[in-house]
């Protein structure tokens, strides 16, 4: 690295890209559903999306605080009714925050419309839904990006750059240990489609991504340890899947329900000729010593802590494949083959026994 | 810690506290100056503090650049008469982010015109003109905050909190290391004051602030040792400065321009009882090993990527104390002490000997 | 924990477990093969166990520098038939560090002559004469201790003692990684039993060990992609073995023949209310920091540099079983259920499917 | 690094260096004082050295239990007087254990019988007889090492080396932290020599050593903060102590005799082109976590548990000095220098000005 004397420089260019003033190439959206994960895109892209802006929300339930909060974050035009926005010609791409079972469907209108489609994950948890969507956007030539926003983690993502630069070598044994803090209510997990659909989704998609390659099987466990009552729906509390790639390299997940000490995130593969490997980003670098013990900090404790700022660059990589017409980094296939492992993992834990892929497509 | 079901409560609060919707609090606000630090300030103030907002921008040097600035972050009146703020009712309060020579005119300035004031630290190199304009915000009954960011890092907020809560006993021994990821410009050090001035006043500040205590004498060690020219101009480019407290503890701080490997900035305070420290944010939780050793991420490079946060935070912190009419967290005693310090540290260096502040007074 | 003033007391303490003073309670012991494990418990009891001796030493295959090797150590006989070590009355208990397949013999031979049993792990490959082999020893009424030295590391016992002491509930999920700094010669391979045998095998020990519970099934996956000819002896250099424990929890291995960074042994145990894991011990704490980047050492090289400590440890357990007349740490199921796992992972991995330890039985 | 693949090798070269059949290069050693240090070199020699041994202790106050210790490490001679050592013409070498007020008589006596000497830390406390010991063992032409034992360790070693190979540049700042996990006895402060003389010795040892430079001024403040009485002995609890070196680098040091936490030992230099530090040794690698909190181990309790493997590093470095005549690693300089950095600082703190060097000699 060269020395680096006028520092100062940098901070420029930092403000730069936080700020909102390179008008000619913004990017009109259109939101539809105004829940927690649309509030989420929508508060980051009205604040820190310089070129981009959403001119219109759609949500059929269209709550009070939603309302309220679109009209803090500057959205001028809100409708309960979601085809106002495929037909508005200014609208240039949609975010889809709506509940599962819309997103296909939504997508196929969108991609009718000719308008670039960012989908929150999963597209559905039916592969022939999903097959259906990604057929109607490849024909209308829009873009598709799903939002599997891991990807853009600081952490996550120098592992993944560390394997594909080839530096180790070709990767042996990928790694993921995925632990979500706290017990979700059973309300959820009665519809949620069970863990390997609801959480370990994220998990099958940083296995591909890490490993640079498609699973070809899967072998899950998984238990209900936690007397919180997740059996009743046929669910557990925690799983282990073991993978096998088509590159060759085997790996294994890890999951939890409750970790109790926040969001358990790491990721580690083994290649060739060494390891790279992530820990969790702490709330703090403190260390406190003295008699009783020497303690430190926690893991951030869930995912708007960990990953908010994967958020923002996941939104800012979508507006940009619009910009300059690039692919998107989370396309179509992307969007299917973590749904394929999903049912492929249900299937292995039910049947206890190894699940190829190409059973379930 | 309660069991806490429900998580995602949480984020709608933090996306709450993210978003411009509380209108019927907003602080109307002026920034003078449109340099690095003010459009640093004023692109998160316009940006990230929902209950604030820039109306008006004087420079009397404004830039092209400071102009398409202005104009992307939405502050509708830009002047290079700084005397329009002071005459604009409806300002509230003034971000003095100028340079040096102006911030003790302008806070006696804003004072006089009733404006609650944030000023960019030092106030002043001079103690007379500091004392000053302190004297002219307490006659005016108006707020100060003194732009000592570091206070609202998650870091050294932590040692701050522990050492405050007693939990360890009295404070013994503050260390502060304190180094700047590369070599100034010597353009810049020819007027920057001098390494006690430009760069330890923040850890002076550090020191006052983990000790909870002021100091009473200091005793200053430097040396010119890059090559770099520093001692042409009278300056060093490593420092070490003791300190003795008010309360008893005594306490040290180190400096090095140049780390090479990012901004180190660590904090320590051992205590009766134990000892609690922090160390630096890396850039990731990556570890890579392999045969040619074990590596992992450096420290963020400097002030922007490490307190961007503690920016905004500070930020907030001055809103805050305007809307709910309380004290600042960093007061007139706050912004004259470092600069007393600095003075001492220097006549230390220069003279051979322990100085004590009282001396400075 | 009391405040400790005269902390000299604890070193007279420690220099006396460090001396041979406890004369009275001395055991003598005779040592069953000079080859390097032999000579590492022989050197390490000689050394740096003060109550026990070894008073023979007895290996067919004497090379000339075990016999140097035992004058230098004070093994004051010295003999190539071992029957002479089951005779000799003196000899109270005896230290198996010869080939595998003799293990199950001696230790007839030497529960028939009433000695004490210390043997090196696997005490055979196969099921019958591991059974045939403990039935000996519990007619004949003496102690057998088997050498899974990883439970007396500082490391992986901390994580033991944390999930026996019940704070944080019960075991959810158990992890192992191990991994071996570089590959084996082929010569060895051939011989190895395969990996699970020869390597997993200590794994599975740590995994019934951090449980507290036994393992009813195992399903393996294993590749071969170092280039290095593993496959040529139906072996794999790259495996991932999961498990279901009687007590409910599940587990998984990973396992890998070169890591290139050294000794990689890590081991955690999530459980209801938390999660207490181990990274490794490295050479030193040193961190160098420049523009090239942040360097830490590397894990210790192998189980020499980690494990050296363990093995003192190990020995001294034995002895103590024997001089208080206690049961020994690691007993006989310790020293069956290892190896039935080995069996039923290489079954797995070869017909593709889960394989139930009551398979093996 | 090259590949190895004969991993095994290595062990046999460790075993090696653990016994002790190079018996042709004996050295034998006499012991003089059997307090816990001369316990600790004698356990430790006679245990892990394996071309040395003690042949004859001499203590004047010989306790019952020294004699038993003796017994069981083999010293086949033990006596009250220290003369018979002096005329024994076995003897090759003489550790001196004793208190502090002999050893410059033992010096000069075992200089005069042509004897090698080594020394525990400190010489003397007063320079002169210092000198005179030195000039003893100069014009006998004996080898002379001193106890300065953290030379030794892996972590300071590193940093050391690092700094020595000039990768970094020139050094500038050097730092060490020290403290003693708890508070000394007030019968021992009272002879101590207060805190520089007992403490911090250890600490001037080290910044010479890792800045590779002497040093010629020193400023010191300290502090009586536990209420433990130190003051009462006109001692202090807390010290900071400021150096200037000859090679232009300045320094710090802070000691705290009561940590409570353990020993906490690290050392850092800040270099041209970048910074080698090391933090603790801890107690083992485990980090537990749950709603509570996270909680990582403490460091190694006091200099036992931290140094035991550096004091048999010293002690093999004493004899290797002789088997193969080259200058030993800690000689005449470095007994002196501590401790006229420790009459400086002593007199620095009582007067309140930095104090150079040249004042003391």
């Amino acid at each position: 690295m060269e020395q680096k004397k006028i520092v100062f420089d940098d901070i420029i260019n930092t403000i730069g890209r936080n700020i909102r003033w390179i008008r000619k190439s913004l990017v009109k959206l259109a939101l539809l559903g105004a829940g927690r994960i649309g509030q989420l895109h929508g508060t980051n892209i009205q604040n820190n999306i310089p070129n981009a802006e959403i001119i219109v929300l759609a949500d059929p339930y269209l709550s009070d605080q939603a309302k309220e909060w679109a009209a803090g974050v500057g959205i001028p035009v809100v409708t309960t009714d979601p085809d106002q926005v495929f037909a508005n010609p200014e609208v240039e791409a949609v975010f889809i925050c709506s509940s599962t079972p819309t997103h296909a469907d939504f997508i196929k209108k969108a991609a009718a419309a000719g308008k670039h489609v960012f989908c929150e994950k999963p597209i559905d948890t039916d592969i022939a839904k999903i097959k259906d969507a990604i057929a109607a956007v490849e024909k209308a030539g829009v873009k598709l990006q799903v939002g599997f926003v891991r990807r853009f983690d600081h952490n996550h993502k120098t592992v993944c750059d560390v394997v594909a630069s080839g530096k180790l070598g070709a990767p042996n044994i990928v790694k993921v240990t995925s632990r979500d803090p706290a017990h979700q209510s059973m309300d959820y997990i009665k519809i949620s489609g069970g863990i390997f659909m609801d959480m370990t989704i994220h998990d099958f998609d940083m296995a591909r991504y890490l490993a640079g390659s498609d699973v070809t099987e899967v072998m899950a466990y998984g238990a209900a340890l936690s007397g919180e009552g997740y059996d009743k729906y046929g669910d557990v509390d925690n799983a282990i899947v073991m993978m096998k790639f088509e590159n060759g390299a085997i790996g294994v997940i890890d999951n939890t329900r409750a970790s109790h000490y926040g969001y358990d995130q790491r990721t580690e593969v083994q290649c060739d000729k060494g390891c790279v490997q992530v820990s969790n980003d702490l709330n703090n670098q403190a260390m406190i010593s003295s008699a009783e013990g020497v303690e430190i900090a926690k893991p951030t404790w869930f995912f708007l802590e960990r990953y908010n700022d994967a958020f923002c660059a996941e939104d800012q990589a979508f507006i940009d494949a619009i910009i300059y017409d690039t692919e998107t980094p989370v396309g179509a296939r992307d969007g299917l083959a973590p749904v394929e492992m999903a049912i492929a993992a249900a299937k292995s834990l039910k049947e206890g026994r190894p699940v190829k892929i190409s059973e379930i497509r």
